[in-house]
């Protein structure tokens, strides 16, 4: 609807004033090479539609009947999945809907929540619909996150870890650092990446996952999806780990805003997904392996190529001229992101792809 | 958890104050006879889980692909089937995720929201979550609700209709009057039973669905739901009709909460259902007649039952004393709802089940 013919006499001033999130394109055409918005080249399990169509073949008839409000067997799933117990994980549609609870739960306060300046485009529009006062702190020169930028008041901390669009992995000793540094305030670890994060040789930490903090910091709240490393996007399904009181306020707010959030197939096919262990770590390696291998070919093609934890990779073209780099590679079918915003509009998010998606991304570069 | 057990030291003070809703319980016991969520007693269209079962079988790889985000297909088949323009058509994960933002949207203004005093039960909660003053009207002596009651200034208007628990209906005439009264204000009618009411005889108004009005008045917004006459509560699936204005907002809220709320088999499923006309009318006229029947059992055994125009009865025990039926019955593994609330206490909601379900009542009531 275009911005003149909208009659908003009829609107609160809340929804006047949203700057709403823009999500990847989904564009519908055959043959495109979908490198923009961090999918998974993989399909998800096979025990997952596995599960579904069992489930509509015998219980087709339980459609009739609300869902499991708490989707009870995919908590415990997951619960066993990480050695918790039930009561310290959240499920919700996708982790957008569990990221917005967080900020209606936890950063609703008098002090500004802190956030890296570079990362997830929809923290600020969270801020602006729940009326909290967002606090960027700018990334270093190298785009790492330094916890000594966060050493000031805040009513709670969010970073995306690896973040996005940057790559780039925080390490659990800064993580236990920013914890430790703000007892008062719930630190939210978004790991949305997580799965395709390693630890470095040199690092102390051999987890990489803030969920192994959760026991021993009441502050620290993880999120992770099921949209990335279980190729299940188009399913809906998000999480949260944490201990059991901010579990709590998560599951209350969600019922005062929505009782069953997840519908019947999602929680059987979500179940199913986390059941199975070794194809999960099978086409996670698959994905780290592929992006190894495009990050030498983007290196060789002159690009500056930040280590990527994730399942995309952000890179510089030799002349920083992205934004014509995406125009040209559009035009053949190609679909990358490039984020038109001060200190990365020189850099590309690119998706791993199949070798055949990455082998036509290489191609297309080399011939430009 | 116990409210002793619950440390709130990190929670936002929104978080603190909140009172959710309580759903309607779902035992999961075998032989129970479940009439306490007005879950539909028939199963939903067979083509819905065929349009599931191929979605899976052809396209199962896609799940790893988002959803898209506007439910395109969906919004379609729903526009067409009520003739209306796909940008007068919203869905979300169910009326009440709509709902929410609906409060959002409109209602989150300084001046009051009116609503029935005797209602939805999830409508208080909303009011608290977005922090809009609800100003509760009371109902008639005979439950029914006076359009004259509601002159007076206010922000807005949410009314269930038929209503909720009482099952009585409105007539368009009088959500004209609304509508008209309140130029500045939208006029919400929750229709989530309205497929089960037909226009009495001595009415004026042929039609029952306020959705025949929406291009006559910019602020009159109807909502929907899947989970009732559709027969897929467990399928999260819900809708709001109105001007194309109203709609935007809707969807700049819902672009600021959660971009993606429908996943692809709730889309793929609610779409079968939507194009399965022949089995949704069959199957509402089917419950009709089985609350007839019902009724007039009820009425014998000396019940008093108001005129209902849902899937549900509401029917007050000869001698008042409806929290001790419920109580017995339930100790036969009947389940109906009763609320303990001023004025409906002598009363219970009684979902209208399937004929030996219905039966399975009676005898115990008699027996009683």
């Amino acid at each position: 609807m275009s911005e003149q013919s909208i009659d908003t006499r009829l609107w609160s001033a809340k929804a006047c004033n949203l700057s709403p999130y823009v999500p990847g394109e989904q564009p519908q055409h055959d043959n495109l090479c979908k490198l923009n918005t961090n999918e998974n080249p993989f399909p998800p399990s096979p025990k997952v539609s596995e599960a579904i169509h069992a489930a509509l073949a015998h219980q087709a008839d339980e459609l009739r009947l609300y869902p499991a409000p708490e989707s009870d067997d995919l908590r415990q799933a997951l619960a066993d999945l990480h050695q918790l117990e039930c009561n310290q994980v959240f499920v919700g549609n996708g982790s957008d809907e569990v990221l917005a609870l967080v900020f209606a739960s936890f950063f609703m306060k008098p002090l500004p929540l802190l956030a890296p300046d570079i990362s997830y485009s929809f923290y600020p529009v969270y801020a602006q619909t729940f009326g909290v006062n967002l606090l960027p702190v700018a990334l270093k020169e190298d785009f790492s996150i330094d916890p000594a930028d966060y050493q000031q008041q805040c009513g709670g901390i969010i970073i995306a870890n690896p973040n996005a669009p940057t790559g780039l992995l925080l390490s659990l000793t800064d993580i236990r650092q920013l914890a430790q540094a703000h007892p008062d305030a719930v630190v939210v670890i978004d790991e949305a990446y997580i799965d395709f994060a390693r630890a470095d040789e040199a690092s102390i930490d051999k987890e990489v996952s803030a969920v192994s903090l959760i026991n021993e910091f009441d502050n620290i709240l993880v999120t992770q999806t099921f949209s990335k490393s279980r190729s299940l996007a188009g399913l809906r399904v998000g999480m949260a780990f944490a201990n059991a009181s901010l579990i709590e306020a998560l599951t209350r707010m969600k019922n005062s805003f929505n009782s069953y959030p997840l519908d019947k197939l999602a929680q059987v096919g979500a179940t199913a997904s986390v059941l199975d262990r070794p194809y999960f770590e099978h086409i996670c390696q698959q994905v780290i392996d592929l992006r190894q291998v495009l990050t030498s070919e983007l290196t060789a093609l002159g690009y500056q190529v930040l280590p990527s934890h994730t399942n995309f990779i952000f890179a510089r073209p030799k002349d920083g001229n992205a934004s014509t780099v995406a125009s040209t590679l559009r035009e053949q079918g190609i679909i990358v992101r490039h984020f038109k915003q001060p200190r990365i509009q020189e850099y590309l998010r690119i998706t791993v792809g199949t070798s055949d998606q990455n082998k036509r991304l290489t191609d297309a570069l080399k011939a430009l």
